[in-house]
């Protein structure tokens, strides 16, 4: 089972907000027209193929709308979804459901937007050894959550924010050279200031800075916007003497010819900046009230 | 001029938020290697064409990381950008403005994607006097940053939220049924219930609802996922007795066909679930300390 | 049933901003002398006649003390109340329910007396077909509450904030006159740049406005502070080409002329300015512990 | 000069409340039609005779809506105000100052209607030395405030809230029979229990409680709900052996004999909880922009 | 019983951010090895002999990492606990267990280190009638846990904050004498302001200020930083004009002195920022799942 | 420089906590007797040994109490103070800095205790190549601080929460052997869950687990509470297979014969959890009023 991974304060907080935004002053459509002992029963369901997420969000905005109203998945965080599957049922009272629903949608779409990004990329790779990753190019509030539907769609997660891994890139060289020092001191640097379980990677661009990359120390090498080409030629001259990460521009058709250079992971900024909501909507049928 | 017409205290929560996304307990990199006091210089550069949006959402990154950064956009929200414009100039720390960086530039990625896809589907529409809207399928937590920038690219804000006007759906009418009341019972409730500022509009999926909601008196009628054949036939039979919107699936390419149907709005849920963000970059250079 | 139209996370912002304010570091008196294990029932008692308003706010405060007391009303919110009557039933530890009282009791005394005069205002229209709503001027922080007051007693809501509903003031038309442009371009910049579903009103001082505000198309006219008389005269020059809203000084004693110039909306700030707090009272008897 | 004695930070979330609930999702009136560049100056006008009370909160409001916006008061609070006199003026953007202006004007008008009746009672009591003071019974969020403006208006403070002060009442005395201790005992537990700070008070409704009262070496005894005359012989009998105060129903036209009675606190619910919003308002007069 | 007497909403604010701050974006180590379908069973053991205290606050940070955690104490707070003791058991999920851990014992550590402090101070008092209290050194943010462990301590608190007492000290009389006026108006002027609930405190640092400082009628004097002869010699000198405080170095093997020198309070920053917290620790054993 | 690393919105929400806790609804001292506008100048001194931390912690309390308070540090964090030393100079109004006092000196006071004993720790394992970090004992709410004055007292921090370094623990062992799986798999597992920066450490308490774990392929091994003996042992079976980290009851007085075994880390929760605050005091000199 793969954990949400956030505080509960947390997803609360964004849970919270998006109801704010929804609701603002109460929603004057549905206090007019539905009587809140009304029952009713509404069925989540695909409407496009792809891998599902997000179901303990949805669960949580029910719960902050209405706690009693009932929400049961019939389809897991992860699984593949087909037009017309039913995702989950949920009942209670007609009008707490109406309230909740677009914004419950609103976060299962999105999540499943990117997991299913996510798996597509996972699956081109195939049985190549390498980890896909998102980068921090993450909808801003919600990078724990779409990290999570990274996860779920089959990748892997890079470092959560800039406290926790060292990556030195370009601007970072250039102005290490302004004050006199390379990369060799820079890692020195960096290894003294951070926590002894956090590790280093040094951003290149081109494959003559390789062996000075190298000859620092680092844990780890980023090729940043290089042809598959390239990668493999460094990839060749890196010869193990550190992991090597692949970025920028990687898309779904290129993914797995970056794959194939032999890297140890591949991060992609569109699992999270350019993925398509996938369409899922509700359906309510009302039942007697009891 | 388009204000950004979010409480600054909204605003700062979203930004704020995003910050500590980002850095979390601190930019470890750049705390390693860079000295608060050295000096820099960074461009902020398109790297695809589009509509740029999202300058004062930036601009409250810089200030709330560090207030000294000094940021001068040198194209307004709203103008075109083309690959290798340059957006705007930030000066300041080179510390600061490392830790600025990435969170400024995912907000101005995502409007820019946003009013982007905007300004194509107004162009697409062209000189027929139609609204184009977005709808509440808007990101979490970024809704009215969303709505600015729709508002940027040429488009017009739907509702806020379901508090400042009544929307009778297909679930209303269901549970209506239910209950022993139609339509013009409901709109009577609605405009009982809801402030004399409110207008109200009523959805429906078939021509043959359409004599039974203009009998009700909204204000508007919503034609929910039709052709633009159907459109055409819905406008002509409503005939002036109430607004039309068009809704469901409007995409770039379907747009003008749905324009050309006579109706008043298109409001489109792809506008803020399924844009491509903008690429985006900053390029520093270091200038000698002060 | 008239639903409070707030969200639970703002209800609970304010009852526990209340509730910190009155209980602080603690109730040191009840601390020393009352057990937690100590059971009592508390009678809830009006003390003054008047409308009941407040029951689930008065609930919420119970329930953030302590969830454990129970709290049953015998009365309704809009019902009527005499000196005597029963409003309520409070049962659990004695010792929570004296720490809750006073911060109950404070909300249900303010929210009643809007209720009491907003029916008092209702009542003196009588049959007349016009509305009795609040204005902007509620009391800070509480304004969705006693919005929902002002329905409880009979009126309606004005709209809630300044981005729900255009209503163009003297100091507008001054400003206007000023960039050199009129009352037609304003209303079509506003219509331009509101949301379709909000309405336009335009606030007139003396009759001799009224033709130029017409010509520029609004839904509503407000007449601001004028005599009952000018009022008769204003509607019938309107004839019509819009609704009509008089402000300004209304009050009870005044509200049934007003109503009876023909106007279809009656606004009072008095509604949440100058109400008088019900008196209401908790009386306990203490039950043998359990 | 009396000091606002509020945190900060506790005034900011008052105030940022205040204009979140005005302000929502922006004044579309004013940003369809009016250009942020454009100056004016506004005058703060007194229209009702009183006590002026509020402008650090006003000053806020301004602050908080446009930091740019400079604020002047002409009269301090705590002076007489007359219809027609400037409080004060407001000027910078037009478009600013009108969306702060009715969040402004809401706290002085309530503050002021506080210290207007607070002056009344404390100028009824004239030159007999008794305090005035006001009760618990304050507006939910705006106790500090409040209080405030009771200091403003010539009276005291009585208790912050529950945790700095002894106050054993009706409730507490019932309570503890069935514990089966008495005033003495508890007495010796609320001294034991609360700070040496801290003063001791005994609610009594009768003065043949008042012995048994005073054998348990309270501080104080409140008299509840008594006639000026059964106050005056409570006075007599407790003959000094500790401060006496009055509550319970004081209003104007009772204050001057219950202060005759020789009590030495007087306070009256009915400064917070029926005090009348005094009629203050904002007239604005552009400026050419600069 | 001795309550915690801190807002629910202030203990969780504590908690909430205690979790945040340990947990971060989740724990990885334990959401990788540990099954949330496992059951464990833990002890909570005292390592080192001591005065507990902390119970609610463990209480509250299980609740709240994990709802469904059951945590059944065996000794109460304020009890002496020995080494081994098995302060009591927590069963439920063996991962949410392992999350909240760290956080639970951290409080009870701490607070159970200041109440062991005060309980040595207040054994060294023995049977001299005098107060021992913390001062305002408390630790940033925890102040009413740990004036609460000083109560489970068997000692007694000072005032909560600046507003709930009066205590006039060096750099206050330093500022007067600038101002020309002397310790009989201050004190005139503080009683005039302050609630009539407060009681009013002279600090001293030498004899000869004693005079001077009776005569202005404070309830307290506080003898700062004097050796236990000066004390007796001061409260001779005061001779029951007004109770004494001791307070500055108090510490444990100095209290039994300065309490025999006849002080009527001893009050010691080091009970609560120099205490030295209790070693407690958590030992699982798990269970097979239900 | 050694950067505070925390969040600006962090740390004011830390120093308003802090400020709320000891200011209350006002200083009623101070406000009753120092006019606002007095002038003074404040010397903070230090009255005992030890090495200073926290200064941009009191900078950021005198702001935050009042923004015209000048604050002028006159001796950096991690240099070494002496009794008499001044610490730095505050001038402005002789209210608000009387007011922002104690908060001040309790967060230097506690932060330069915490660098003082690290100093000590670093100091006694002298030349020996080692880290010296904290634990997660940290004070509840003030982590960040804590790792701010052990990497000012010349420390390394250890992770900062339980998201960014994986450590296998005891109890997971335990876990782990219950569902049927051991060290090797769980390091694969964690390997597998985390981020490719972070890494993997194993805890054991006896040198007969030093293969199993190191088998596991875990980059490093945590002794947990064994003698340097033991230790000595330890690090030489581990032999450079893995880095090696020592934990447990390290005290000022072992941590030299610790370092000695040949330990790459030592981790000591007394630094942060039973360090005694350093004596730092304000002497405030008035200067007449400007």
């Amino acid at each position: 089972m793969i954990a949400l991974a956030i505080l509960e304060l947390d997803l609360l907080r964004i849970v919270d907000t998006a109801i704010g935004e929804d609701l603002g002053m109460g929603d004057v459509t549905t206090d007019s027209l539905i009587d809140p002992d009304w029952q009713a029963e509404g069925s989540i369901l695909a409407k496009e193929p792809g891998v599902l997420a997000g179901l303990p969000v949805a669960q949580a905005v029910f719960r902050r709308v209405d706690p009693s109203i009932r929400f049961e998945p019939k389809i897991a965080d992860g699984e593949r979804i087909r037009p017309g599957d039913i995702i989950g049922l949920v009942t209670g009272s007609a009008n707490t459901i109406l309230k909740a629903e677009r914004c419950a949608l609103n976060f299962m779409q999105r999540l499943s937007g990117v997991a299913t990004l996510t798996r597509l990329m996972v699956d081109a790779v195939g049985e190549i050894p390498v980890r896909v990753t998102e980068t921090r190019k993450t909808t801003p509030g919600l990078r724990a959550l779409e990290k999570y539907a990274v996860r779920i769609g089959g990748g892997h997660n890079h470092r959560h924010n800039l406290a926790d891994g060292v990556l030195i890139k370009d601007n970072h060289l250039e102005a290490m050279a302004a004050a006199g020092f390379g990369l060799p001191e820079a890692v020195r640097r960096a290894r003294q200031r951070a926590s002894h379980m956090v590790q280093i990677e040094i951003e290149i661009t081109s494959l003559d800075q390789i062996e000075d990359a190298l000859e620092a120390g680092p844990d780890w090498i980023l090729l940043d916007n290089m042809s598959p080409d390239l990668m493999r030629e460094a990839v060749s001259r890196v010869a193990g003497r550190a992991k090597v990460e692949a970025s920028g521009g990687i898309t779904l058709d290129k993914v797995r010819a970056v794959a194939e250079s032999g890297v140890d992971l591949i991060s992609s900024g569109a699992l999270t900046h350019s993925y398509k909501a996938l369409d899922i909507s509700l359906e309510l049928s009302y039942r007697p009230s009891k």
